[in-house]
C-alpha cells in the first residue's frame, strides 16, 4: 500500500469547499466580463528564461526543472509575466491593443512551508495593456471595488500610491540610491510592524535621525483626508519634477474614482505603500479589509516596461491581482454561505428493482426542470441508509415512491430539515419541488 | 530582448477562444451538478510515488522532477489516480461514500510533440466511488449523453464493453495470456486501421489463422443490434463463468439506459473496445461521434481496485473522462457559436474630458442592469479609432454622448452590424439596450 499524502503547501478541495471557491470565481468572472474583460489562459509551464529575472528577490521561489528533452522549464509564478510574454508574442495577431483581459488560475511557488504560505494557489487578475491614461488604472479599481462589494466586503480599502513617490522623497532627504532600497523595505513593513517598528528598522540601518523623523511624518497619515495628503505631498515635493508627475497621477485617479461614485471611505492615498515586485513603474495599489486583519486581499499597479522585455515595442500595462486564497479563507471563516451555491436539491430513494423505472423517470423530469437531483445508486440498500446519505450530504428534500404510492399515483416528500413528511401527487411533485427548492 | 515563445504542446488561449472553452466547461459543470456531482480539485503536483505504477506503458509520459527539498514531484497525468489517492486519504472525513464528484482541470503529459498531441490539456471527469451496482455505471453514461446532447452532438455513440470479455474470448481460443495482450493491442486499433489492418497485425504476431478468423468475427458487429450482440456473446462464451458475469453487466447497463430513455442509436455494445489504462476492471466506455472522425471524445470505465492501492479498504469506482480538447477543437472547427457566450455588448465612446462624467455615469447604469459594457479608455483618441476598437472586438452597439447630445438630453446609438445610427433619449437608453442586446 502506498501512503496517500499530498505535498506540503498544496491541498485537495472537497465539494463543500469547492462550492464556495467556485462561487468566488464566478463572482469575479461575472464582474470582469461586465466591464468588458475577456479571458486569457496562459500555460502552467513556460521556458524558464521567460520567468527568470522579472521578480527580484522572489525569483528563488520559482519551481524549475529540466525536462527529458533538456529544456529548462518553470512553473508559472504569477499571471502577469506570462501575460506580457503572450501579448508580445501575438501582438497585432490574436492580441490587439488595447487588450483587456482577466485570468483566474493556479500559480506555484516553492515557499518555505509555514502557515498561510501555499505552494499552489489561485490568483485572479485583470490587466489592461496598451493604455497610458490613468483612466485605465482607475477602471481596474472600479472593477475591484465592485467585485469585493459583490462578495460582501463592505469596508475594504484600496490603498493607492505611486512607485516614484518614496523614491523622490528619499532623494529629497539626500539618502543615496542603495540605502533608499533599505528604506523602502522598512517602510513596506509599516502595516506589520507599526510606525515604531519602522523607526527601529531604519535606526538599525543607520539612517540619520533627522531623516527618520521626516520619513515617519511622510508615511504617517494621521487620519488626513485624501485631499490633505495630496496637498501635503505637493508642498513637500514641489521642487521635484518627477514627484509632481506622480502626484498628478494620484490626483487623476482620485478624480475618476469620485466621478464613478466609489465612496471615499473605500480608497486612500497611502505614501507608505511600496509593493515588492520589480516590474512596477507608476501607480501601485493594495486592498485590505480592516475587519479581516492586515494582509492584502489584492494588489497591483502600473508596469509600463514589462512587455518591452519581450518586444521591441513598449506597451503600457496596468493591472491588479486578487489574493483568491486569502479571500476564500476569510469567507470560509466568516461562514459566509451565498444562497446560490451548488448543491443537490432532491434525492429520490430506490424502493426495489421493480420500482426503479419510476425513480428514473421522476429524476429525469426533475432534471429537465433544472432541479439538481440525485437518485440513490446502491439498489440493495435499506431506506434508512438512503436517508442517512441525504442527511450527510445536506440534501434538503427526499422523495420516496414505494409500491403503495405507485398504486395511488402519489409520492412521499420529506423535508429533511423539519422532518415533516407529506403525500404529494405524482403529477404535482415536479411543480411542488420547483416552488419550494429555490 | 527575450524571444517570446511557448513550450511545444502548450497553448495560450485568447478571449475569442476562451469564450467557447468556458462555455463548454460551464455546460459540463451545469449537467454534472444537475445529477448531484460535487466538484473536487486535486493538486497539479503530487509526490511521484502516488502516480507511478498506475498507468502501464503510458507512465513514461509523466512529467517528474526533484524539488529543492529533494522531494520527487510529478505533474498530474489524469484526475483519476489523484481522486483515488484523495478518497483514501480523507475517507470518512471530508470524503464520505458514496462519493460522486467531478473535476474539470488541466493535466500534463510529456508527449512527443506532433499534431493533436498536447502536453498540457484539460480533462473533464465524473466518477462515483463506493457503489458496486451497475446503476452507477449507467448514471455516468446518462450524464455523458446529456452533456454531449446539450453541446449539440446529436449522433454521438457510447461504445460499451467489459474488460474481461476479450480476455475470456482469448482464453476460449487457447491463446496464452502473454500473447493475449498483443491481441488486445491489435484489436484496440480497429477504429484506426480497420478490420483488415487488425488481421495483418495479428498475422505479424503469429496468431494462428483459425483464431484470427474467430477474432475477426468476434469484433465485427455487422450492424447487429445490441440485443443480437449480447445473444451471440452468450452463446459463444456460455461455458466461461467470468464471461457470463461480464455479459450480465452489459445486459444490466443496456436495461438501465433503456429505462432512462437514452435512444438506442446513441449506445452500442462493442466487443472490440479495449481501453489502454491498467486500472480498469469491469465495464469500459468510449464515446465517438461519427460526424467528427474516429477519435474518442470521452472514455472511461469501472476500476474497483484503484483506491485499494492507497487504502486497506477496497472501494468500487466507475467514471468517465471527457476529452475536453477534442470537443473544443470539433466545436471550433464546426464554427458552433453558442448564443450565450461572453462578450461585450456596448462600448461608450469618450468625446472629451468634460464629458467623461456622462460616459462614466451611463456605463455604471448599464452595468447595474447586467449589460456587459466598456468605456473607451484612451481619452485623447479620435472617435474613428474608438469605433475601430468596437469593430475589431465585435462589440455590437456603440453609444456616443457628444456636447450636442448632452445639451438635448439624448445619446446616439450605433448598430455596428447594420451601420444604422439613431438618437435615443438619455433616460431611455438603458431600457433600449436591455431590449435589443439579449
Amino acid at each position: 500500500m502506498i501512503t496517500p499524502r499530498t505535498l506540503p503547501g498544496v491541498s485537495d478541495f472537497f465539494p463543500q469547499e469547492m462550492a464556495l471557491r467556485q462561487y468566488i470565481k464566478d463572482v469575479w468572472r461575472k464582474v470582469f466580463e461586465k466591464y468588458g474583460y475577456g479571458q486569457l489562459e496562459t500555460p502552467a509551464i513556460e521556458y524558464a528564461e521567460i520567468l527568470l529575472g522579472k521578480y527580484g528577490e522572489e525569483e528563488k521561489l520559482i519551481y524549475n526543472f529540466k525536462d527529458k528533452g533538456g529544456r529548462h522549464i518553470a512553473l508559472k509564478y504569477d499571471h502577469t509575466v506570462p501575460l506580457a510574454r503572450a501579448t508580445a508574442q501575438y501582438l497585432n495577431k490574436e492580441c490587439k491593443l488595447p487588450f483587456k483581459r482577466y485570468e483566474i488560475n493556479r500559480v506555484w511557488r516553492a515557499e518555505a512551508a509555514r502557515k498561510g504560505r501555499k505552494r499552489e494557489f489561485y490568483q485572479c487578475d485583470i490587466d489592461i495593456l496598451g493604455v497610458e491614461s490613468i483612466l485605465a488604472d482607475s477602471e481596474v479599481l472600479f472593477v475591484i471595488y465592485e467585485g469585493f462589494k459583490e462578495l460582501g466586503f463592505k469596508d475594504h480599502i484600496i490603498n493607492i500610491s505611486h512607485r516614484k513617490l518614496l523614491e523622490s522623497f528619499t532623494k529629497l532627504l539626500k539618502i543615496p540610491a542603495k540605502k533608499s532600497i533599505e528604506v523602502f523595505r522598512a517602510v513596506d513593513k509599516l502595516d506589520k510592524i507599526g510606525i515604531n517598528g519602522v523607526k527601529e528598522e531604519l535606526e538599525k540601518r543607520k539612517i540619520p535621525k533627522k531623516a527618520i523623523l521626516e520619513i515617519q511624518d511622510f508615511i504617517d497619515e494621521k487620519n488626513k483626508t485624501n485631499a490633505q495628503i495630496i496637498a501635503d505631498l505637493e508642498e513637500l515635493l514641489h521642487e521635484n519634477k518627477e514627484a509632481q508627475k506622480s502626484i498628478q497621477d494620484l490626483k487623476e485617479v482620485i478624480c475618476y474614482l469620485e466621478m464613478y461614485g466609489i465612496p471615499e471611505k473605500n480608497y486612500k492615498i497611502n505614501p507608505s505603500l511600496v509593493r515588492g515586485l520589480d516590474y512596477y513603474t507608476g501607480l501601485v495599489f493594495e486592498v485590505v479589509d480592516p475587519n479581516f486583519g492586515r494582509s492584502a486581499i489584492a494588489g497591483g499597479g502600473r508596469y509600463d516596461n514589462l512587455c518591452g522585455l519581450f518586444s521591441n515595442q513598449q506597451i503600457a500595462g496596468v493591472g491588479i491581482s486578487v489574493g483568491f486564497e486569502r479571500v476564500y479563507e476569510i469567507m470560509k471563516e466568516a461562514k459566509i454561505e451565498p444562497r446560490n451555491i451548488a448543491k443537490t436539491e432532491v434525492l429520490i430513494t430506490i424502493f426495489s428493482p421493480e420500482l426503479l423505472q419510476d425513480t428514473l423517470t421522476l429524476a429525469k423530469e426533475l432534471r429537465a426542470a433544472d432541479i439538481k437531483t440525485e437518485i440513490y445508486l446502491e439498489e440493495g440498500d435499506k431506506l434508512k441508509k438512503q436517508f442517512q446519505y441525504a442527511d450527510q450530504k445536506k440534501i434538503p428534500f427526499v422523495i420516496v415512491i414505494g409500491p403503495e404510492e405507485k398504486e395511488k399515483g402519489s409520492t412521499v416528500l420529506k423535508n429533511m430539515e423539519t422532518g415533516e413528511q407529506e403525500e404529494v401527487g405524482r403529477d404535482e411533485i415536479v411543480e411542488k419541488i420547483k416552488r419550494i427548492s429555490k
